[in-house]
């Protein structure tokens, strides 16, 4: 055959080609990764690498398309994974295959308190990201929670930096196990939207180091995150994106980190300070007056053309910039170019079962005088669904965060789907929130979208709620701007909407009221006594209405607690007994460490709900606990154990709670603080044996006059409980 | 370190997932991809696999997100690697990351005649794809040249089969190589694009078998080419995207194909014609009168909802719907599931370096009287550029071969840069093309968008020539409708734009012109006589100025050759000796196997440049030509060789071409055949021993009665020489 003859010659060609261009070294991966990153460092042009560290489009920034280095594709954000936008522009770019699965709000996940479920998101969410050929997802946000007005709180895990530390360390994981990296943000100190862009934050480091900087800290060392993204707020007068305390003395020097420091979208504010102080790549910036959208706004970039010229005219070297692109390359090597990371998938039942799973065990169950719930539908024929958020789509809104989800079923459409003929279902909307809602909901013969006074739904609803066995009312907040939403913090603790008026109105006319708090935040409840169940709801994704029915129905025994405390009051919060929230150009965090149940503790405000409470269809007895022993050195562990039973007679799991509490100390501590936390199924009858092991960590803390972490000879208590306000057993222990 | 004790439960939880979750075979790499492709099918519902035979966008088609099967995402086209656009829309998407090298035009590199630039071709634009991730290249095309008219000649590879299956095999093996899919177009018999969504090609199958179909079957058996591209042409009353003769009896089953077959977009007109006539995904589709964009248009494709209610209301069974996706699932594997494949690379050095060394063997030198060329600036010192094409660019136009390339040097762009300061160059541009020009070129003082008369252009371009010592004219065809171009065929063999009266006048006032063809055709040149030299300059891309100024100079030796041949007139041209060209409805092929220089030779039509030649700077003797055997039975292989030295004073490449005559034949037969070429090295006076070696094949003719290639006993005759018109050497030998 002549063309077998012809095809041999070809191939020996190939084999030639190759043969004289051995495989460089940055793309040999039999070669350890930091030899390959030096090796592509010295093949680099200056212009290469200033490409490097600042963005080509609005998620995206260069790799180098002459060395075969692939770019890096962004993608927001914590709940799922954000639709395509247009390549300079933030409308949507219109694709059809970027329906994502929505995941519950990280506050739903957090409250699972379970870090298996945080596996599972992490694994999901990545593999999501994965198959849409993203390599960075910009998120967890692990900012603490210090006021219930800020806007953001959704987005986060909590008021407890030991809970948030537990739990994103396996989102973490989740996710990068799929050769996509996690960005945990805003680090740091990004307690509240207000000025968020303009306010300095003051702080002690005693605060910094014991609350606001430790689940940053494990999602460097245990998490081993790939990226960290720098917050828009002022540390010590210095933005986060561009914050040497932050990002050099703390981030890198005394943690060690060696992944990428992105900036938040639009947060960077000047060049020497990005050369100097940590960031390696710049995102989102306004510069120059330009509008976005403008062509050549990139090349405005602080960490662009003005870079460039600094280095050209030698005001500036490039020992930094050198170091930023071996940060970023590790970055590329650990997602991109990973051959090996696995293919991702997207929009499975595999992903929606996950949501669900995780939004079923994140829903807590706040009160439920006379066993109301679960819903025997037997008994409760006529079942009236009063609320807005009964049919409100919160997959979309919120800011950077907002999702195009695949679907998103409603707790009306959740309710009506479990329920079917079974008992008799009604809605009426009740009140009117914000005008540009998206509504998703079957509501026979109702258009949602007419004018109706609120005096017109109110009256409806009375006489829906008149007429019905039980009246579900499904409210709380919405992704609204000033509700639980982006850019702006919330205005009062109250619900918003005339709600309060209308839910006291409501229990008067039918008692069997069983408010479903939809939030991502603690809302006021002043008609807290005058209905019998209420139930925290969460954003929960696509598969929200199916988990809340499920947990309403009993299909599932809530098992969710809270990650943060519902305070009576705002006046009760720390940050605004202190008046220190949210300031102006600067707010000092007068409060200290004492944040959230470390605040009501050392106050002894009583709470609407303390942090760590949730209740269960069944119940649960603590007993034996027990200490393996008495002493224990600086080096030593020491384990506690205690017996749970389930008593009741359904299947269910507990969240454990070790805390622990200093005795004495030089320093003012708080009562207790979390320590360990273990959720155990228990099924009817069952009885467990729970162990936590401790070592000095759990004692320590931070003496801000030696800068170092400090546990004190002395007597400390464990006390273990299910939650912070229902200690069942305690056992005392000294450090020698 | 508490930490580390529950990073320990975390990891053991990550690996208890993985071992549970044992790795599907279609995901495990080391399984052979047909088991694995059994199992992704096996794994896949109904609408999954339907989703996959057609497209989701204007170029991409949907994996299993559910199952982790990548996207496949095409683009244009043959020459360089089409910019993004608009998920619905043909606009560009304006992404500022795409602008590509534009690599010559493949007319351009068939007459390079060197099988190692294809290779350089084809790898270098895989590199670019793949960078681009872009599984699948929707080129090269590969249909035979028959009338100079077709307006798409530019992107096909000549008139003669044989070399145009050399010519793919390296350039599919170069971009395959880079785990990118070549698709091999347009299947088959689309050689016009007057009426070509309409017109039935009635062809005997001597000239399919041994003019239409053997570039495509080098393709598929020696290139092992991953997709094939239907055609819009029908051929027995069937479109090619749906063609039952082609794509079943003769690639399927005749070839042995294994790849996909891919529908041209707008291709498909036929529900159950492309379900069972071989077509495996659909694109482009116009249907149910939705105008391209609609939303939802792509529900409507033939291979969408119709093909699933077909299969659903049990019309249709699912056998043809399996080995679509068993076709489609081996492109996947052998492309993005990959995962060895390298990364590829974008507008790099390289790229543009190889397209500058395929533009500079492509370039063909056609005439060159009293050694004009190379230019010799030291004698000529005022050089008149006359001509459109100096500025035009090229790289844009022409249909979906169009580019947003990186750059783009223009000839007079080309020319300034090499000649500098060494000689004058002055510039006008003597008439006007087409309205809406893109230009790229400095001319200085001069405002190419203004409305000049073409008495004034003329005029203009007389007084400069008049001035200057010689004449560059720059001319030829462009990319504009009716031109070289996608969509339609020109009008006529001559040169537009009133060039012809242009030339003639110039040459009269300066007697030194030197003509340059830019275009993907032959035009007529009935001023042949009155210039002393002229050049094919092809569309060669973002080197095209570069590239010209070099062999125009004299710092390369041009090397190219025709592919196709120049006639005199049209008429010299076989399809329209029969008046068999464009046809209406039906078009037929009357001249049989009969095309380009086998009709001229059967014929003994002169051409004004014949197939195969092309001139150097330094000249070639050929001498002392053997074989190794005078008799040769069927099975036998039998070499010819021939000795060529380089008899002048410069280094120069020679194209020796192997033609073989059958001296008595059962049937009619061309006078001779191309069945073999070498391109030779030579540094002047170098002299090397070229050897051909031939088996039946080269002998053989396809006897349409007993549909088998045959290869009759008796007299042959090898042939060997520069040009199918300038045979320097002759032998004869005898099939027993």
């Amino acid at each position: 055959m002549l063309y077998k003859l012809f095809t041999a010659f070809i191939m020996l060609s190939v084999l030639n080609v190759t043969a004289q261009k051995a495989l460089p070294i940055y793309l040999d991966d039999s070669k350890p990764v930091e030899q390959r990153i030096e090796d592509a460092l010295s093949k680099m042009t200056l212009e290469e690498k200033i490409a490097m560290v600042h963005a080509q489009s609005k998620f995206s920034s260069p790799g180098v398309p002459r060395l075969g280095i692939p770019e890096n594709w962004m993608t927001d954000g914590p709940h799922g994974i954000r639709p395509e936008v247009k390549w300079d522009e933030w409308q949507q770019a219109e694709w059809t295959n970027d329906s994502c699965i929505a995941f519950p709000a990280l506050t739903a996940l957090s409250a699972t308190w379970n870090r298996n479920m945080s596996l599972l998101y992490g694994k999901s969410l990545g593999e999501e990201a994965r198959y849409r050929n993203k390599n960075v997802i910009l998120g967890p946000g692990i900012n603490i929670y210090r006021s219930p007005l800020n806007g953001r709180n959704f987005e986060y895990m909590g008021e407890d930096p030991f809970l948030a530390g537990q739990m994103v360390v396996p989102y973490i994981r989740g996710v990068q196990s799929n050769g996509v990296a996690a960005c945990v943000k805003h680090f740091a100190l990004n307690n509240q939207e207000t000025n968020r862009h303009g306010v300095n934050v003051i702080v002690d480091d005693r605060a910094l180091y014991e609350i606001y900087l430790p689940a940053f800290k494990a999602a460097v060392q245990e998490g081993d995150v790939w990226a960290v993204m720098g917050s828009y707020n002022k540390y010590k007068g210095l933005q986060g994106c561009h914050n040497n305390f932050l990002l050099q003395d703390i981030l890198r020097k005394e943690w060690s980190f060696d992944g990428a420091v992105v900036a938040d979208w639009g947060g960077v504010h000047n060049t020497k300070e990005s050369i100097y102080n940590g960031l390696d790549m710049e995102f989102g910036t306004w510069t120059d007056g330009l509008t976005w959208g403008a062509s050549n706004a990139y090349d405005n970039y602080y960490l662009a053309k003005p870079y460039l010229d600094l280095i050209k005219s030698g005001e500036v070297g490039t020992k930094e910039l050198d170091e930023k692109i071996r940060n970023i390359m590790r970055l590329i090597f650990r997602t991109n170019m990973d051959r090996n990371r696995p293919w991702g998938s997207f929009g499975t039942p595999e992903h929606a079962a996950a949501a669900r799973s995780i939004a079923e065990e994140g829903i807590v169950l706040l009160k439920n005088k006379g066993a109301i719930l679960p819903l025997d539908i037997k008994k409760y024929k006529k079942i009236a669904v009063i609320g807005e958020n009964a049919i409100k789509m919160m997959t979309v809104g919120g800011g950077s965060s907002s999702l195009k989800a695949k679907y998103e079923i409603s707790p009306l459409k959740g309710l009506q789907t479990r329920i079917g003929n079974e008992a008799q279902i009604t809605y009426a909307r009740g009140y009117v929130g914000d005008a540009s809602g998206n509504y998703n909901g079957v509501v026979s013969g109702q258009n949602l979208t007419e004018n109706r006074s609120a005096e017109e739904l109110k009256n409806e609803a009375l006489k829906l709620a008149k007429e019905a066995d039980v009246v579900l009312f499904m409210g709380g907040l919405n992704k609204s701007d000033f509700q639980d939403s982006e850019g702006n913090d919330r205005k009062e603790l109250d619900l918003p909407y005339g709600q309060n008026e209308l839910i006291s109105a409501l229990a008067k006319v039918n008692p069997n009221l069983i408010y479903i708090n939809i939030s991502g935040n603690a809302v006021a409840m002043p008609w807290e006594k005058e209905v019998p169940a209420i139930v925290q709801g969460w954003f929960l994704g696509s598969e929200s209405g199916t988990a809340l029915a499920a947990v309403l129905l009993g299909d599932v025994n809530p098992s969710g607690k809270l990650t943060f405390t519902f305070p009576v009051a705002l006046k009760d919060n720390a940050a605004h007994a202190f008046n220190s929230y949210p300031g102006g150009d600067e707010v000092t965090y007068k409060e200290s460490i004492f944040v959230g149940y470390r605040w009501h503790e050392k106050e002894k405000i009583k709470p609407l709900f303390p942090f760590g409470y949730g209740l269960s269809y069944t119940s649960f007895q603590y007993s034996d606990i027990k200490a393996d022993k008495i002493n224990i050195t600086q080096d030593d562990k020491i384990s506690f154990s205690v017996k749970v039973k389930n008593t009741g007679k359904r299947d269910g799991a507990e969240v454990v709670q070790l805390y622990i509490s200093d005795i004495k100390s030089s320093l003012p501590r708080p009562v207790k603080e979390l320590k360990g936390f273990d959720k155990v199924f228990l099924k009817a009858g069952e009885e467990k044996t729970i162990t936590f092991t401790i070592e000095k960590d759990a004692l320590s803390f931070f003496n801000d006059k030696e800068h170092q972490w400090i546990a004190e000879p002395g007597d400390f208590q464990a006390l273990i409980g299910a939650s912070s306000a229902d200690i069942r057993a305690k056992i005392n222990f000294r450090l020698k």
